[in-house]
């Protein structure tokens, strides 16, 4: 492909991207309707000897690849958490696209270290993290990562190598170390204690307590791990759970946690840390006690915050926490910047190379401005509350759960049916949701309650996409209890 | 940004790129001629309140981010190895950044998956691997990570899993666990190491083999470790080495593993294993030994094939070894077609989510075919013999190592200089060189000799361009020189 053919292709893309958000991903049903094993039989088995036109390709686009979409930006897209789109962060990623840089070191591409330092700042202002995290302490600072897991992985890591410098006298074993979550955190924590072979033990958390961890049942497991020889030295607490958004008690586990120095607290608001960009969350999300109390903070602006995926924002406290974790300098990696001083953000992440994801987030926070930000979280929390009033006026659903920010967690729970039915009445009804092509929602259990999510987050989501939904469940619901008498 | 701004400012930055490469990259310096810091004095310290106009952020990209960037597509650059830029792949990942999708399950989106598998297996016919390692073999197969560094690091952990398993009898302690590496391993090595608090063994090289990891190095060191009580269970051998290109001698090693079959062999192919596409490289990059003895194989698209980064390619033998060390699927992530066998990748790599890269791998491989491909690596290796052929009729040059591929790894000795002030040389003229806006090289040791790299792979590189470096080294070891004297 030539300039010229490639000036041609390139502004069709953009021509098919806007009539995509225009209105064409409306009339797609959210789910794509193919079964599993759909594509192989319908493309050739190796590539071809000779170039294909391109003109070729994006037709095999349209015609095999946009039938096995699922539309994460459809207004009535509401299963696991969003996924975000928009159209500044597209347009950065498309800049950065073309200049590919690896970025492992400031020499790399000095724009993009740069970039990252000052956007992380920004992105720290904007969710009101304490002055301790920013970059431009030479302290604290803050880093883009691929995912939450990855964040996750890189602070447990970091804590490991805290703990274990903390305890040079007495080295532990590392048979002996183990990753605290609860029983609500991500498959993040059992995932990080699966990659590094580590134990991972699971707090428990109560319904009454809104399935937040709280500072005695981790003060009780440190005692109790502590008396058995066991070590723990990390723990992942969450600012809003996948399961039900439930906020971990922060001003108790970091109080516990005083008379533990050498755990290291990480947060996991992959979700709803964004959220933070509002002044009237802060309470609900225990924004003093974060900034007080933690060591490590991850969200994911690739989720409720208008950057497209991968944009997950890591910070820690101490930055040379991280680095002397992770630090790896051969000789054909040194350069006179880095040895001077300059960041050199491989030390900061698990891999070497790393795309140029600030270019995104600085078009995405310059495009949104912080009202912009505030006001699409906001839309999403009012949907929301329609939502929940929905649910709470109907005789047939209940909420398990106060909705959280943009999240409900409901179920099918009609007068004169047995507490012990309900279980397989909510599945069945979730089986009946998830068949469907035009409603997205997810499963989940709280301590052994089957209930059904309902995550609200597109820009593009409107009051007649919430009822729409509603009344979906409403409909299945009463088919499912026809089935039942 | 409404519909409409974006087709504006979208088809603009087309035209941007279309630009750059047509020419404007040419006419710039390949290295930035910024100073560490030069961006944080210009820009706000916080994102602003309000909104901006895109036209605001594009201004800005221009005159603020372009002036800090390391062009790593000019045809002059030659440092590191090359990071790879093409039309095709930028549309491909332009389409797949539109539709947004964390990938992590089949549902997820299912074109997603399935593309993934298909192109994996494309791939892998394009590089000649064995139908073991094929998806469709249905036991080994294929997927894509963000770099060597992740590959590596997942190989690793598979490795682990697996040998704790074999050993359940008598389960190794992790202190005891060693990874091996050669001193010609990449840092990946080293960083696996330090992320999951192993300890990691360099098996020494000679030079007169090459720089290449001997069969019978590695014979004695197992036995070394094994008598001494310690646990090797995983080498990570290279096929064309970061400092000089250097084949591990595969044969050798697959035959001293086999009375060791609990040890993993990932072999590490970042940048040479592209060339594979070429049947001329078998012999040398030893591709029947490598299909026969391998556990896993990685090579990285996004180096010399054409593809954007992140691409990197990443092969298991046995892929059940993959997905019980990576396997989590809480409640709400299970679904009724991964519970009935569907490929969730998401126990395929490290995070949860992942990005929709087959697309850009997938446009890459059609747009150019295997003649395509073929044809781009024969060129980078023609211009490096062309390079090397300069360098050997040079009397103020040598080779240090035969060229490898695309690879020539130099060092000025002229005439009349004594051996033990050669370092001392060398070390000053690269100084020189990569004080310059129009040099682009990286340094090296091998063995203590310290080296000039010259890494050739750019579609766009020209005789013209290889002599003009070629001209600019020949220039700075004169003033060299000339100090010395």
């Amino acid at each position: 492909m030539d300039v010229e053919e490639f000036r041609k292709a390139g502004k069709a893309a953009i021509d098919h991207i806007a009539d995509y958000y225009a209105g064409a991903i409306d009339s797609l049903p959210v789910n794509s309707l193919v079964q599993p094993g759909y594509l192989p039989p319908l493309l050739p088995d190796a590539p071809p000897e000779q170039g294909e036109d391109f003109s070729a390709i994006t037709e095999d686009y349209h015609k095999l690849i946009m039938p096995g979409l699922t539309h994460w930006q459809h207004p009535e897209f509401m299963a696991y958490f969003p996924t975000a789109s928009s159209f500044e962060a597209i347009l950065g990623d498309l800049y950065a696209l073309s200049i590919p840089t690896p970025g492992f070191n400031w020499t790399c591409s000095p724009a993009a270290t740069e970039l990252e330092i000052v956007v992380m700042d920004w992105a720290a202002k904007l969710l009101h993290l304490d002055p301790a995290f920013y970059n431009a302490s030479g302290v604290g600072g803050g880093a883009l990562q691929t995912t939450a897991s990855d964040s996750a992985l890189i602070a447990v890591v970091a804590a490991r190598e805290r703990f274990m410098a903390l305890h040079a006298d007495d080295p532990p074993n590392l048979a002996n170390l183990v990753i605290y979550v609860s029983t609500q955190t991500h498959s993040l924590g059992l995932k990080a204690g699966k990659v590094l072979g580590l134990r991972v033990r699971a707090l428990e958390v109560r319904a009454e307590d809104g399935y937040a961890l709280r500072g005695e049942t981790l003060s009780r497991a440190l005692e109790e791990d502590k008396a058995a020889g066991n070590r723990p030295f990390v723990l992942i607490a969450t600012v809003g759970t996948t399961s039900s958004g439930a906020v971990d008690s922060m001003a108790e586990i970091g109080n516990s946690l005083k008379s533990h120095p050498d755990v290291w607290l990480h947060v996991d608001a992959a979700w709803a840390g964004i959220a933070l960009c509002c002044p009237e969350t802060h309470d609900q999300l225990q924004l003093a006690d974060l900034n007080l109390f933690m060591d490590s903070f991850c969200t994911n602006f690739h989720k409720w915050g208008l950057v497209n995926f991968d944009c997950s924002t890591l910070w820690v406290r101490d930055r040379k926490a991280l680095t002397t974790a992770l630090d790896i300098t051969p000789p054909f990696l040194r350069t006179a910047q880095g040895d001077a001083g300059a960041i050199d953000y491989r030390n900061w992440h698990l891999a070497l190379g790393r795309r140029f994801r600030s270019l995104k987030l600085w078009f995405a926070l310059r495009g949104f401005g912080v009202e912009g930000f505030r006001k699409h979280i906001r839309h999403a929390i009012a949907l929301n509350q329609t939502f929940a009033a929905l649910v709470t006026k109907s005789e047939l659903l209940e909420l398990v759960t106060p909705p959280s920010l943009a999240l409900s967690v409901i179920r099918l729970a009609p007068p004169n049916v047995a507490a012990d039915a309900l279980n397989g009445l909510n599945t069945a009804l979730y089986a009946r949701l998830s068949a469907r092509p035009d409603v997205a929602l997810t499963q989940t259990t709280l301590n052994g309650v089957f209930c059904i999510r309902v995550a609200i987050g597109s820009p593009r989501t409107t009051e007649e996409n919430i009822r729409r939904t509603f009344d979906a469940i409403i409909e299945e619901a009463k088919v499912v209890l026809g089935e039942l008498k």
